[in-house]
């Protein structure tokens, strides 16, 4: 049997969001690779007979987490296994699949991807906030917080997004969301616009508080709510008090 | 037992990407309530009691098709039924799976939702397009393109996101893709940037093209690429290249 590496997007956190093909390709695992046990707690149910790696205690020496990561991934599937690389959300939606990809690829190990249930999605919509709604949002944009706006690591125009008419969806932004409502406020969002945080999205400790966009980083601050959490600006956010909830993903 | 209503997000085609969840929910459906037998080629087989009713060819009368099928949801649900509304994709993105939730709500019946992975982040995945790489893409927005720009329907400023920074997901915009190529060109974004279009992804009639965001449009009419389909705009297309496809979900 010739090895092979499978990308797998395991979801925002609770197990019934994992996808079919996803848990089919647990059964068959020889390994898998995770960044931590969390995402899935029913993750031996699902390979009983896989070795699992957690690559957050992987030791590194002098190479990066990252490069230790695809040494592994390449490494198993050139010795003949089938190693599934785990991944919370969607492979490729800040979870640096692509990276791997490439390195699967340039080592020519056959390498190919499961997409997930993004988390930037899934959080939202599990804390019965649509991101798109007919006449509402006709959109919208996600991004990456883990650098504030200005920082030379930015990409992102936050003036440009602030008057793109499309909700804005901010993941790894607890640290950087009063710099990054602030940017958008100052580059012509109504400050009224209503905006939330979702953290734990999905999971019995998940929470949420709900202001506006000039208020928001404040009631986050005050009410302790800490990463992984999810923000969400936009009139959507209006429409939260659906009573909609997670029933039978678990 | 007392009625309820379950959104379920289908995924963008094969079975494979429906969640465990999603498949659990239809495994107590007394009734499968969806726009097209075609998302799920096993729905038969998940859902093997219930009574599938297909919404595309329910008659509608003096109501629209939406309000028609929000009386389904809401009389099944009355009446004591479990009822699966069956979405391709995610529920909340452009699946008025809002409308329908707050239909429900109004009319005092239980509804909860269950994420899907959407056809927004897996159909450019499927093409082997990561919507964002580290150092390459910091974020990505998902707009409908069933209008054209400048319409008095569309809430979206496409010069604003041709500056925004973040990968570009252009759903439901076969017909308007020369219209809002140009209008993104014409707001400062690269003629050069890389762009690509997928149709029916992860289906085993997917094609994907790739060109420039000043070629695509022609490309895509020369080529014959009808709907569904997805169009990237952004560098992220140029990893395309990755030999990733899928593999295991079908």
């Amino acid at each position: 049997q010739r090895g092979r590496v499978t990308l797998v997007g395991g979801g925002p956190g609770p197990a019934g969001l994992l996808t079919l093909a996803g848990a089919a390709a647990l059964r068959t695992a020889d390994v898998v690779v995770c960044d931590r046990l969390a995402p899935l707690s029913t993750l031996r149910e699902l390979a009983p007979g896989a070795e699992v790696i957690d690559v957050a205690k992987v030791p590194r020496g002098r190479s990066t987490s990252q490069e230790a990561i695809n040494t592994i991934l390449v490494d198993r599937a050139r010795a003949g296994q089938h190693v599934v690389r785990l991944k919370g959300g969607d492979p490729f939606v800040f979870g640096r699949g692509g990276e791997e990809a490439i390195a699967c690829a340039d080592a020519g190990v056959p390498v190919s991807v499961i997409p997930g249930v993004t988390s930037s999605v899934a959080g939202p919509a599990l804390a019965g906030i649509p991101l798109t709604h007919r006449g509402v949002a006709q959109g919208f944009s996600v991004v990456s917080g883990h650098v504030p706006p200005g920082s030379p690591e930015s990409t992102v125009d936050y003036a440009a997004l602030a008057r793109a008419g499309t909700t804005l969806v901010l993941l790894m932004a607890v640290a950087t969301l009063p710099a990054i409502l602030e940017a958008l406020v100052e580059a012509g969002l109504d400050p009224a616009t209503p905006a939330a945080t979702v953290a734990d999205a999905g999971m019995p400790t998940q929470r949420v508080v709900t202001a506006t966009a000039s208020t928001l980083a404040d009631v986050v601050r005050q009410s302790g709510l800490g990463a992984p959490a999810i923000t969400v600006v936009g009139s959507v956010v209006g429409l939260q008090p659906l009573g909609v909830g997670l029933e039978s993903a678990q």
